[in-house]
């Protein structure tokens, strides 16, 4: 069977779901995306990405495509559909397709595209030993608050990890302090056992995993520091993770074939990934 | 009579003319393009453009879509088909459709798009008062070499421009440099009368009218300095101009509101023009 996506109002097969070669997703990279994760055929954290699908649009000055409560409705028709369990939604809006004009069109008919995948989110299989990262420099443009396609920095990223046989990059700024990984929030727990990763501003992501992670640390009563943090502090910390919507709450245990702490995944992250997991699946393991 | 695109091998309607949902050069601008001037039917600076096209191949390393000469072909058949005479084709390489996923396809099947349009290239019109540009913060990803499609910024500077009544926006450095225009090379005349543009390496494009301009001022014999210079300098300057594939050499006479020299057009940049027009038109006039 054919995956099912939606462009346009329209459902159709994967295979003709298509987009005009004057859209301005294709020729400009002028438009932002979501990737909502799906577990048990509901979607987690659904209004933290529309806000902040809205926060992107708003930010651009994008129009919606349509109301929130149609695309609510279209991802739920998707995920029957194609019979979704476990996996993601992806959803992209652009400002549409008209004659090519950096400018933008004086009456942009947005287009929507969404697809469903089944997909294993947060993989138990790369969570015993930890995934490695690599850190490599932070080449990206100013505006990493807004979750838009302009992404060939992290495909570069993302491809450099991959061939040095790590599972992420972190993008580190020039002043030597990490910024987050290409696609994911990156966290240590420090020498001194102190939890840091970096605030939200213009110069990350505000990942919606992320903020979930930081309620249950303070329904916890945990304490963390948001602040930046070199590499050399990575280097040295006791724990290592990054969170996604994709991969929840992953140790990290190698950054630049260094091992972190003794090689293995820390005990907070282990206990955060576990209280993720609850939460996200909506059972209290 | 509806225009006539090129998509992976097929000529085809403009209307018609789409691509998959899962272009990388939709969900992840991974992708390249040029912009070539078509005068009296013919191609301008096709090499130039060729190569700086397999430059930006080599540095994401993307595979060609097919040969050159393949490609001189259809761009050819495209201005017959569309009758164009004096008009741009537009050529974007991406690294084709695949499952999403940051890290380069395995065996990746390159999207080549093609397409051809009428329009007045280096408007005379706007040669007499010239064209006004405003500055703006460079916030661009640090490999402005690379001519991808990564373009939300030059999008989001272009329409700051045009709101603000300019035709371009300069964009500034963390320095007070002023790096390039949003699709342009930016150039002074300085207040020693010193010709001035900043120098191609990874902070600006290095534009094929660019380089033409320099080409035709060695044969002159007249001297410049390849530097970057500040917002101030640009401000004092006796002239100010802009190259680009669609506007040739185009004399700015106001930066941010303040006049360049008495206002109007200054003696070099028309001279420049004159000679580039003869060059891209074949003619010495």
């Amino acid at each position: 069977m054919a995956r099912v996506a939606y462009v346009n109002r329209r459902f159709l097969p994967l295979p003709a779901a298509r987009v005009h070669i004057e859209d301005r997703g294709f020729q400009f990279a002028d438009g932002v995306y979501e990737v909502i994760p799906v577990q048990e055929g509901r979607l987690i954290e659904e209004a933290g990405h529309m806000d902040r699908l809205g926060r992107s649009l708003h930010e651009l000055r994008m129009p919606w495509p349509t109301t929130r409560r149609v695309m609510a409705l279209v991802m739920r028709e998707l995920v029957r559909r194609n019979r979704l369990r476990e996996g993601i939604i992806y959803l992209q809006v652009t400002r549409g397709s008209s004659p090519r004009d950096f400018r933008f069109p004086p009456d942009p008919a947005p287009t929507l595209v969404i697809t469903a995948r089944s997909q294993v989110l947060g993989p138990q299989r790369l969570v015993e030993d930890g995934v490695g990262v690599i850190t490599i420099p932070d080449i990206r443009w100013k505006r990493r608050d807004i979750k838009s396609v302009s992404l060939l920095p992290q495909v570069l990223g993302k491809q450099r990890a991959a061939e040095a046989g790590a599972y992420e990059a972190w993008m580190v700024d020039e002043d030597g302090f990490v910024t987050e990984g290409t696609s994911s929030n990156a966290w240590i727990v420090n020498r001194e056992g102190v939890l840091v990763t970096r605030q939200a501003n213009h110069m990350i992501l505000r990942g919606v995993t992320r903020q979930a992670v930081l309620r249950l640390l303070a329904e916890e009563g945990r304490g963390l520091e948001e602040r930046p943090f070199t590499v050399d502090e990575a280097y040295q910390a006791r724990e290592a993770f990054l969170t996604s919507s994709s991969n929840y709450v992953m140790p990290v245990t190698r950054i630049d074939d260094r091992s972190v702490g003794n090689g293995k995944p820390g005990s907070l992250v282990l206990k955060l990934r576990d209280l993720y997991v609850a939460y996200a699946t909506g059972r209290t393991s």
